[in-house]
């Protein structure tokens, strides 16, 4: 059985989406680029509207791995091995990249009632930020507001490492974290942050209804005007009197703390 | 000032080195290599025996950079940057390499009383073999136990991961993890699994003394035979009646099982 035969890529589009490796021309175009079987398939498989998907390149040999495609006639394009390895931003390129649109949320509003959403206060690695976009959709956030010195979420890692859930959960950009959290306390958020001069995250049994979490540098924690804010400080315990380790890994306490914060 | 001179790498030692990047060589020699300040830093910080150093190579413009460098006289050794070059094994090498000895524990013996221990069952991954062993390390767990298929966790990237507490924890690699699991049972370890198809993890208040817990493979989970043989199979629950993605990432997943089975 011979399968359908899609139209090749144009030099014009292929520039276009080249230059959606940089920042700057993703957030001009409002698209962000997806690579490799796993992480294009993921995305496609969650994607909450079709429209969402700008263009899926393929090379001739991995047209047969891409199942499904038949939904998204007239957005499947061939690449040759030239022009794909110009999209590429991998080592090894598997031959499947696909450029979709950002749902881009301008600014958050909560729903009346419950809400909890996970704030990025200077977390600088891509594979972090992905991963937790990923745990805060396993865990029901209802948005990750990424701050001021944050790595993009759009970045190929970081769309990597978030296996599938970027469109599954509201994302939004703030030029100010500290200003954001305030307005959020102003909507009655409790703002928490997690830090080791904190207080055991299993010691409250008080959580209100809105709780934000703010997730800090890697190196260095949260920043002085976001601590000086906080209501809540909150520390996961080591075992012995001193840790063995001088911290965990910010993906690995964002998640046992959105465990412990979230609805779930 | 002038700091102390350092001699210059010989080429027989910086041969030996270089094939440490080989998991067969790092078998055979017992040690393994760790690059960049702040890692080596790190391991440097938390050395239990000076000795596990074989040896610590810098650059020339790199040997400000590290501090303490008087407790290692006598293993600082200064390479070129063509050298340093053949050494490095990320992209932008910063001129700090260190090999060191592994603490090779042959086999685990719990003391008596109460252990925690986290194996890992064909996690191909080396970035989460590297933050699981520093996750355990922060909960205190007894050892961290590599299946078949699990990644070296000497490897470059789980070194760097590992944030410096791979000599803190003991660390050994079996065979036939589904064998070592059964041994443990057999010296009263509970064996509980993350697993999809598991309960709740929070619906337990019975956990024995002694408990063993194992991460499957970041695609395709726990493997038959240690289904098979599992105590208790844990879920993570996720928001909503579906999930908003797949799963979660297995050190994630990992870190939220230890913080409720540790002994923290």
């Amino acid at each position: 059985m011979k399968g359908p035969i899609y139209p090749p890529l144009s030099k014009a589009m292929l520039s276009r989406l080249v230059k959606l490796g940089q920042k700057k021309h993703r957030d001009i175009e409002g698209m962000f680029l997806a690579e490799g079987v796993r992480t294009v398939s993921e995305l496609l498989d969650g994607l909450p509207d079709p429209g969402l998907l700008q263009a899926l390149v393929l090379e001739e040999h991995a047209v047969a791995r891409m199942s499904g495609l038949k939904r998204f006639k007239g957005k499947v394009f061939i690449a040759d091995a030239d022009s794909f390895s110009r999209l590429a931003q991998t080592t090894t390129p598997q031959g499947v990249c696909a450029a979709f649109r950002k749902q881009s949320v301008a600014r958050f509003q909560p729903a009346s009632g419950r809400s909890f959403v996970v704030a990025l206060d200077d977390v600088q690695d891509p594979g972090n930020v992905g991963t937790i976009i990923r745990t805060a959709a396993w865990f029901g956030a209802d948005a990750v507001i990424c701050g001021e010195g944050t790595a993009d979420p759009y970045n190929a890692k970081s769309v990597r490492s978030s296996a599938g859930s970027i469109h599954a959960i509201r994302i939004l950009s703030v030029p100010s974290i500290a200003k954001e959290l305030q307005r959020l306390q102003g909507e009655g958020f409790m703002v928490t942050a997690a830090s080791l001069d904190g207080s055991d995250y299993r010691s409250f049994d008080d959580w209100p209804l809105r709780r934000a979490l703010v997730i800090g540098n890697e190196a260095n924690g949260i920043s002085p005007d976001v601590l000086e804010l906080a209501d809540r400080l909150l520390l996961i315990p080591h075992a012995g009197s001193e840790p063995a380790v001088e911290s965990l890994n910010a993906s690995v306490s964002a998640g046992i703390l959105m465990a412990g914060l979230s609805f779930v």
